[in-house]
């Protein structure tokens, strides 16, 4: 049991360096840059109050789980901004070759239990992962409303852009929250743009 | 359905908030103070690793759903870290109020549901609430060992005083956790006072 333990500390030792990647978005009242930890927060916490408006069927349970370790590889591959420039093949390489030292720190049953988990949500098949995929999509543009725009306006974002780059990959997994986003960011676009 | 959901995305817009409330932890390598959302999201992943550790009977998922929403009243009532000095009886008071107006955000239903799943593990009587908890004073032992003692070394805490403080509360819902952490943060301490 103790071996046990030890080799679950170790992961959540590690786990501790998600707190140092930080993202494109800005954080609300300080705008300083947002770590991949405290989105991951954010994320479960989305999941856990919005999972009623998911497609039937979902576990918000399963959500919850793939919320908390969605971004883990970051710590090795780090975060690519979703409107940057960046070869998506060596990323995801990149991103593979993390989740088997990070996962492998872990005993070998829950190693596979997990890093199952990660791959499911990376995957993006199963109604469970389209909607935790869409709810991560869901969470930056609300992170960008809040503070003056955010990523938006450093990349230079046009509503189309973010409709067509954005906006139907929060659709495909969870329309009635596309729904809700759709005429607000159209409106706030139109701010940033007059 | 959209005022509902509305009412739901103004609680997720003010939980932001408890990204800029810090604690007296230390994040390991930048050394910088940690947030609360981002101990949020630890404890949740402890949770989630951990709980074959808890004893038998608890839920894992209440116990990461506690993890979640365990600080939000920190927006509003700020961190009291757990060697300071403070009044409790006012910084209950403080929480209680606070717990009030976030969880007021949400549709009546969910903010009743949600609010009672705080209040459990603000009581800290049942079996899952007592592992959340511990589980939350096991946490940042671990990150004072890995950052060179952290809030330790800030308020002169001897191994004794931890153990009697700190040690007991782990101790009470998570005797496994505490058999692994107690000889490890004896020898910790050994170091830090030769």
């Amino acid at each position: 049991m103790t071996d046990r333990l030890t080799a679950q500390m170790a992961f959540l030792h590690e786990a501790d360096k998600l707190k140092n990647v930080n993202r494109a978005t800005l954080v609300r009242d300080s705008l300083r840059r947002e770590n991949s930890a405290e989105h991951s927060w954010h994320l479960a916490l989305y999941a856990l109050v919005l999972s009623e408006h998911a497609p039937d069927g979902i576990d918000p349970h399963r959500v919850i789980k793939m919320a908390l370790l969605h971004d883990l590889v970051e710590i090795d591959a780090g975060d690519t901004p979703v409107f940057g420039d960046f070869d998506a093949t060596a990323q995801a390489a990149s991103e593979q070759a993390a989740a088997d030292r990070l996962f492998g720190l872990l005993p070998a049953d829950q190693a596979a239990d997990l890093r199952a988990l990660w791959d499911e949500f990376e995957a993006n098949q199963t109604l469970d992962a389209r909607f935790a995929k869409s709810l991560d999509r869901f969470v930056a543009p609300n992170q960008n409303m809040l503070t003056g725009g955010g990523s938006w306006v450093e990349y230079n974002v046009t509503f189309d852009a973010f409709a067509e780059r954005i906006g139907k990959k929060v659709d495909a997994g969870a329309p009635r929250l596309w729904s809700w986003l759709k005429p607000r960011a159209q409106a706030f676009f139109a701010t940033l743009r007059p």
